[in-house]
């Protein structure tokens, strides 16, 4: 059923041609002996995985589901069996510490690996992300027996992660917890508590499952500095590495969602459940957001890998669907009508998607390289750099990459006409495995209240600065003569537009601290277009001065990009310019 | 479960304060006995069933489904009762001819009842829905012998209709349909060919099902003009008006779908079974589309109404659900946290909905005023314009309506956070149901190039012509004093923008016709925008010039309108100033 392809090609153009990543590798030391041959031939191996076992899946997981029992979960057909592939090539420690069996490829090349797994099966790929991000955190804050004894089986893919952080109650505002852990006397804890929307939370993939909890000791502070980060696994480990008891953790349920039916979503009680303190005492928070930056990029790329799956399944359609006669005269005389690829308005849809999802690629790629030059420079200027790069952009990937591809998806689905709502064509199922994506992992709105509170007005605008440094120091190389003069103009106008907004948002929060939410959204969004325009003026500055001419066609792409996308800043701009407006006028019960 | 509420309030309040419906209804000869209070009793009287009998069917039914098996389709629990009351009520015929027994209601005020039966379950408010239209093809093309025999019943609801229109290969393009007719010697025709994505084709809910079928004659010419139109009852009447014989027409199958799960969505097929001409042969596209007028505007009623459920259920859980502090400090000391509603971008979400989904409501309103007029004033001049309002707006009633009420009902979901996403809660079903009113009954792209091809282009722009004089008369006649200017002369300004861009259409069609296509669905949107920005205005007025005071919050709503949507017109204007832009540099194979 599913011709998912995946886009090899692309990623090496923007990793390669764009980002010449391989420089940026062997600058940093501990990537220094990865060379691009080695991410290629990662890639192609990924690109078969992901077409040949796991995009299969798609279709019919969906409808098939998880089921829950009291004994657990069972996962749709064929989905063991494809973890268990995912295994046997190493592909969950792909990013993982090598101290602990992990492989320590950059996320500049794990990211791009993440689409595809991502793109052909989102539900599915959630379990391998989960488990990475949990790794990430136990990495960075756990004890070193409890790395020894819990990573090299989570890069290995024998034990899955999953991370127990949201409550009936709460969500956005962790502070609210009420998971209890008490102290034991061996050094452990009791857990106790429910947790809701617990991503791959119990299955049947693996012989094991490491959760992440959220939970309060006695006595914590209230809020957000009272939350301490546990480890509690499915089964309890012996100290010869097998596996012991069952811990008192336990689904409870299964959540029905309007898409990642594949995946289970599960109701988690803790009952006195046996679990490791990770981190500090009260700065579980802190310690859950280490991974944060590293999930909420994935999040971004999950969204952009299914639009690009819905990409090409409309393009698919839209060369064999015959309806109606291109309004130039006869394109396909042999038939009764012409392929609808022919309509102005259908291209429009597939440009559209097009332009977001290869803006939404080079824009993920272009993150990751931050990440892995945050992690890995030694050089302190570029590490500064590189973290106000990375505070800056990660609710951005995760947000607007997110947005557009809903819209893109919507579009694919649309290009489908009727069909397009028919659950056995596919169309509409990556619009509701998207949708999601705008939702978890913190809200799109939290994203943009993250960006204009924390990472502008209180950075008074410095982490920006870095941003439009660069793509002003770009715009600048371009020559005169060179055919992008005039979408460099026009990126220029956007930049000089986003100052000027960035200051009078900074100046009005002062005395009207309600302009951040009031027009958090919008500027996330004006934003998220400057950066795509940067990406795609870049993406045709490689294509122009690029002797082979395989890369014309981005050149196009480029154009269609400044002159249909780009132009939604226009409307942005007067929307935040007009503040709180009206926001605050009506009293609750006038809604 | 449900909670929803019929607005009727806002209804009467576009009805009565700005539309001055009742003068209307009673300078037209045929309406003139309808006054206000009898349409205030059946809106109250509609409120009631669609509060307390369809509204608390929606959530379970989505669940549930139809069921097939080879002896009918099984209808969900409590949709034949809910039908049964519709049919005792004679909501059926609200609007139908009163020679046949039909009520002979205004569509200014059925469109309202439909709203309040949409918004409370569409997959429901289909069944109706589909019968209306089909008794409106009936009635003004049908031999008088037809109508007598067929009407009475489906007015009364005893019988529901369908139309079968689509084929497996053909949607858009309905001069491509195999369906052929033979004509019999009794003056019937035998029908054979399949029918798919027919609307409520099959079920338990009536005792007979009316089919109209478009299919071919022996020799027909070729494409759209080769088409008829055929009455193919399920069960033949037999001259004294009871069912005789089974006809040959059968369900062969459900499609599986994303929303309107309720509903069946059916294949058909007919097997030599015995129909009736309708209207002239050769002439059955032409006798189709009597009635899509009507049902286009009804889809957009569908959307609308379905986005303010989900806008009063987002409003509930806005008020009720804590989290995090606000802003400018804490608003409910008494609990560990505000309620979200407090939050600017939470309000952004709930205010951005109501304008659009109270604009969509004066807009339906709007146009189906023009409906009355066309259909029954006796001035030429009067009914001239009508029509020509009737042409211009309803592509536009019908793509922006179900286009801003996606956007709203996202809206709605992402209100709810992660419960947005689960089923139990609802959110996420209104936006898997509102999808299908962007693609059915003319998808919405197909609405934008009737509306920018055959209402503008080959129209030179003299509807529009009818549209723009109003909204500038309107303008002209707000006081200098007015709080309304400001308002005033930014709607001013996007009309003059509005004639640019439409003179640069027409003229640049010429020579480049894929601009067309190129152009029409931001086309659309543009004007979309002024006339939701022109009846807030209209609205604003009403409020302002009320003594009562009791709908000044109309104002902020207007104002939040122009400040925050109106905007998007800048954008849209740039976009189809770019024109064709790149959308034919790529090959086919290219994408």
């Amino acid at each position: 059923m599913s011709n998912y392809r995946a886009p090899v090609d692309d990623i090496k153009f923007i990793l390669q041609n764009v980002l010449n990543i391989e420089a940026l590798w062997q600058s940093l030391p501990a990537l220094s002996e990865v060379d691009f041959d080695t991410a290629d031939a990662i890639l192609q191996e990924a690109a078969k995985i992901s077409q040949n076992v796991i995009a299969p899946l798609n279709r019919e997981a969906d409808e098939e589901g998880c089921r829950w029992s009291e004994h657990g979960v069972e996962t749709p057909v064929g989905f063991k069996e494809a973890y268990q592939t995912l295994c046997e090539g190493g592909w969950c420690g792909l990013g993982g510490n090598p101290e602990y069996d992990g492989m320590g490829m950059p996320k500049s090349l794990v990211a791009a690996v993440e689409e595809l797994i991502q793109g052909s099966c989102m539900s599915f790929g959630l379990a391998p992300m989960l488990t990475a991000g949990a790794c990430l955190a136990i990495d960075a804050h756990a004890e070193t027996s409890l790395k020894q004894r819990y990573l090299p089986k989570m890069y290995s893919g024998e034990w899955s992660g999953a991370m127990d952080l949201t409550e009936p109650h709460c969500g956005t505002d962790l502070g609210l917890i009420r998971t209890k852990a008490v102290p034991n006397e061996d050094g452990s804890y009791s857990l106790s508590g429910t947790k809701i929307f617990i991503t791959w939370g119990e299955h049947d993939m693996t012989e094991n499952i490491i959760h992440l909890v959220l939970a309060k000791l006695p006595g914590a502070p209230a809020g957000t500095k009272g939350i301490s980060l546990f480890l509690v696994p499915k089964f309890h480990v012996t100290d010869d590495g097998t596996l012991g008891e069952r811990n008192a953790v336990f689904c409870g349920s299964l959540e029905k969602k309007m898409g990642i039916k594949a995946s289970a979503t599960c109701v988690m009680n803790y009952d006195g459940a046996k679990g490791w303190l990770v981190g500090e005492a009260n700065k579980g928070l802190a310690c859950m957001f280490t991974m944060m930056n590293y999930e909420r990029l994935t999040v971004g790329v999950q969204a952009q890998g299914v639009a690009e799956n819905a990409y090409q399944a409309a393009v698919a359609y839209a060369r064999d669907r015959l309806q109606s006669r291109s309004v130039t005269g006869v394109k396909n005389p042999d038939k009764e009508a012409d392929p609808i690829i022919v309509h102005a308005d259908v291209r429009r849809m597939l440009m559209s998607m097009r332009v977001l999802n290869e803006g939404g690629r080079a824009f993920y790629l272009y993150v990751a390289q931050w990440l892995d030059i945050q992690k890995y420079t030694e050089d302190e200027a570029q590490g500064k750099k590189a973290s106000a790069m990375v505070a800056l952009l990660t609710p951005i990937a995760k947000a607007f990459m997110t947005d557009v591809s809903l819209d893109a998806a919507i579009l694919g689905q649309q290009v489908f006409g009727g069909h397009g709502y028919i659950r056995e064509w596919g169309q509409e199922q990556h619009v509701r495995d998207i949708r999601i994506t705008q939702i978890y992992e913190g809200t799109n709105g939290i994203q943009a209240m993250d960006l204009v509170g924390r990472k502008t007005v209180q950075a008074n605008g410095e982490l920006l600065h870095y941003l439009i440094e660069e793509i002003s120091h770009f715009i600048d190389s371009i020559p005169a003569d060179s055919g992008l003069t005039l979408n460099g103009s026009a990126l220029k106008n956007s930049i000089a537009e986003l100052q000027a907004i960035t200051q009078k948002i900074i100046s009005e929060s002062k005395s009207q601290p309600d302009i951040l939410g009031a027009v958090a959204v919008d500027y996330l969004h004006f934003i998220g277009y400057v950066i795509y325009g940067y990406l795609w003026l870049r993406m045709a500055h490689v294509a122009e001065t690029d002797d082979s001419g395989k890369f014309q066609h981005k050149i196009a792409l480029a154009n269609y990009f400044f002159q249909k996308h780009l132009p939604q800043t226009l409307s942005l701009q007067r929307k935040i310019e007009a503040g709180v407006s009206e926001l605050l006028t009506l009293s609750a019960d006038q809604f």
